[in-house]
């Protein structure tokens, strides 16, 4: 353990002064390398993962996608936040010349998670926004992937100008010490609540803690309103409920439908339709045993709800695959007030391909009921009228950092303006993402600069501003 | 506690659907009514803290000038950090229309400190930046000044539109409660490492985990280099360790001098003239009495070890000042060796008129003894040569948040670019800042909007930018 991460700092401090157009074009050689080694990487990871090949080469081209944003993010540079307030000797008192910028903050470990074996995983988000940064990477493998972890880390090692920038650790048991090593400087984590209180709780055991930003899990709710098109929401429910078994962050776990008066529970219109879709899709082989177990777990429990008869029933299930960890689609139905009675335990996310579908009669209803559910990745709506939807913004907007318009959550673009966080549990830093552009400042750390002279400065903070990039002077932003 | 808090929540929701424009007006209005009742504020203030009239009217000003700054930052708009991606249909997989800006978080609690009565108080810093960002504040009041507090609120709430948006509670009950309350999003505090602690410890068990903004004491290490100027150290040190009574969180604890082999310690040519400066020094009364026993204690544990006679000896005292909590500046002086072997323990921050004189023979050994000090908000440079310091750059800049080149680290210019934190204990979040424009941010959570209508995105977001907000659009920034 201690090695590693020793190897990593010392690696770091060649990194962290490498010009960035410099780093941006190694990330480009590490985007180049993923895909080249695609054929060797697929196979590997799906004999661990079961995912197929399909899904599976496309996440390489994700992982690679997502270097190459970086690369774009570091020749862009406006992530340095450069801010220059010349002196004002006017002022009272007066002001002094003051320059802040961006700088890498060390050493970062990266929990990778179980869902995705390239995207959140040894290359993934997390590792790539960290070395953009200039910092550093040490990776606790999960263990759903070794081999792909290790296959992975020795494609990304052989693109970096120093090895040690990437370093990886097995086993549960070195989680603790990794988090709770001096060098390191900042934590990334996907994965339970459980286990992110527990990093927490190491951190704060830590003579001087750090930033933890986990991702702890996220139930998703979808709201289709009356204006809905009744058409596309089964399907494409369904879909998106079973895409890779279910085990994606935004999967959607929620669906809030309209229904009519008197009508039978799981009996409305959309019901039917939902029970019809979920009916026809057939689950997989899950990630894990242990991910298969808490599915099935998760399951026993809405049955059980779902036995008393109390306004929560089954609504329909998928066909389940084959193979030893296989699964199958699981739907559910709650009226309003059964579900609304069933907080906050029917909110849990249940990983996997599993929803209750939630039937309501008057939308005035939703805003309080959406209001008691926990912080989610997302929240999307389902309408054809906008205005249907306004008096549920003040909600949403609190209850989720993605809001979709008649579309569904799982899929999330690797893009400038994304922003994938939210509420707890579904982030533990709401204020930062872990995915696209704006992730890199999770590893970032202002540091001003006061009178300094012109000749220590970094570049970005020069008068001259040699590299060109965008920078607040004088409060006029430059982009 | 919960009902200040429920109207503030209350109060908040018209505040936050308020346009920044016009929280631009009610903040300047604020910063207006701070002035015109400096006559009724300073004296009530000095009664609490013996701080004088001439830093206390000076201290209002500051505090006023603070609304005016965030009135211009939510005149810029770019506290929102809107980004636009259109939507790309043929990229693989199709990219979304993504649109992203940040909102106010909902409820802040604020801690307020002990040393600034207005400007880090109910009408401080994190107070303006919480309400330019469009959220409510429920602040528990300094025991030290609870009067200047009630007085303060007044003031302030009555040129809110809505006097619930500033709640203020007082007593240390109080505090457990204020950040456990589930309307509660986020908590700003500034007092000592154990109440930072104790804090997180709260946060970790509410079934919500919510951020925490905290700056828990810095130590401020000043390094003087061979090529300084001696004639302004003297001086300039003795000021501003004795400025406030030293209470201050940028009082500087530590100066780093650079002495002859075979000197003895405190007979140097800096530590001599240190030594008449700070002798010519006059304390004063502390804050509280509470304070006041803390600096003792601090001093105690720095009398015993001089007493050890090895390596560490008293260099000067100051006069005390009179008054029942009056008390003397203290100045010690320590050889590399020995200080280097008493750490941690003599870097921890003695809050008052105290520090500890460290004289290296070599500048090479000074980057091993800063990697060792903890996180500060301040590092300062005294040199003519910027070159004699470039070895010493790498380490400054994770030692602390602020670099100041022949200045003095009291003072904080409340500025666009001004950074405010550090690594812990200085900051609990170090890519935050408490001071300046960006500390907005804290306040601030994302909300991505995806494939969303026109009709009701915020304004920020429309393609004709009505407000014309400073925003990155498909990957380019317009200021």
């Amino acid at each position: 353990m201690n090695p590693v991460v020793e190897r990593a700092a010392t690696a770091g401090a060649a990194w962290r002064a490498t010009p960035a157009q410099e780093r941006a074009r190694v990330l480009a050689d590490v985007a180049d390398a993923l895909l080249a080694h695609a054929d060797e990487l697929w196979p590997v990871a799906d004999a661990e993962t079961h995912l197929g090949e399909v899904r599976l080469r496309g996440e390489i081209a994700r992982t690679a996608s997502q270097f190459r944003l970086f690369a774009d993010v570091l020749r862009d540079g406006g992530h340095v936040e450069a801010v220059i307030d010349h002196a004002d000797p006017r002022a009272t008192p007066p002001r002094p010349d003051v320059r802040r910028m961006n700088h890498p903050v060390g050493v970062v470990a990266v929990f990778s998670a179980s869902n995705f074996p390239f995207a959140f995983s040894v290359a993934g988000g997390d590792t790539v926004s960290a070395l953009a940064a200039g910092c550093p990477v040490v990776v606790k493998a999960h263990e759903g992937h070794p081999r792909t972890s290790d296959l992975t880390a020795a494609v990304v090692r052989r693109a970096l100008p120093d090895p040690d920038l990437l370093g990886l650790v097995h086993g549960f048991d070195t989680g603790a010490p990794l988090v709770q090593h001096p060098l390191v400087r900042a934590v990334g984590f996907t994965g339970s609540e459980a286990g992110g209180r527990a990093i927490q709780k190491l951190i704060d055991e830590r003579p001087d803690p750090i930033p933890f930003y986990g991702e702890l899990g996220s139930v998703n709710p979808v709201v289709v309103l009356p204006s809905a098109d009744p058409s596309t929401v089964a399907a494409g429910f369904a879909a998106s409920l079973t895409l890779g078994v279910g085990q994606f962050c935004t999967n959607p776990g929620l669906l809030f439908v309209p229904g009519e008066p008197g009508e039978p529970l799981g009996g409305g219109r959309y019901e039917r339709a939902i029970g019809a879709a979920v009916a026809a899709t057939t689950g997989g082989v899950m990630l894990t045993t242990r991910i298969r177990d808490g599915y099935l777990r998760g399951i026993e429990r809405l049955v059980e709800r779902a036995g008393t008869g109390e306004g929560v029933t089954v609504l329909a299930n998928g066909a389940s695959g084959t193979g030893q960890d296989a699964v199958a689609p699981r739907v559910f139905a709650a009226d309003l007030e059964a579900f609304t009675e069933g907080l906050p335990e029917l909110a849990e996310e249940c990983f996997g391909p599993a929803a209750i579908v939630v039937k309501y009669q008057d939308p005035s209803d939703l805003p309080a009921v959406l209001r008691r559910l926990p912080g989610s990745l997302t929240a999307t709506i389902h309408a054809t009228d906008p205005e249907e939807a306004r008096d549920l913004l003040e909600v949403l907007d609190r209850l989720a950092g993605r809001l979709i318009w008649n579309g569904w959550p799982t899929g999330v673009a690797v893009c400038w303006a994304m922003h994938h966080g939210g509420p707890w549990p579904s982030s533990t830093a709401p204020a930062h993402t872990s995915v696209g552009a704006a992730s890199i400042r999770r590893w970032l750390a202002p540091v001003a600069y006061q009178d300094w002279p012109a000749v220590l400065l970094p570049q970005e903070l020069r008068d001259d501003n040699p590299l060109g990039v965008p920078r607040r002077v004088d409060g006029h932003l430059h982009g």
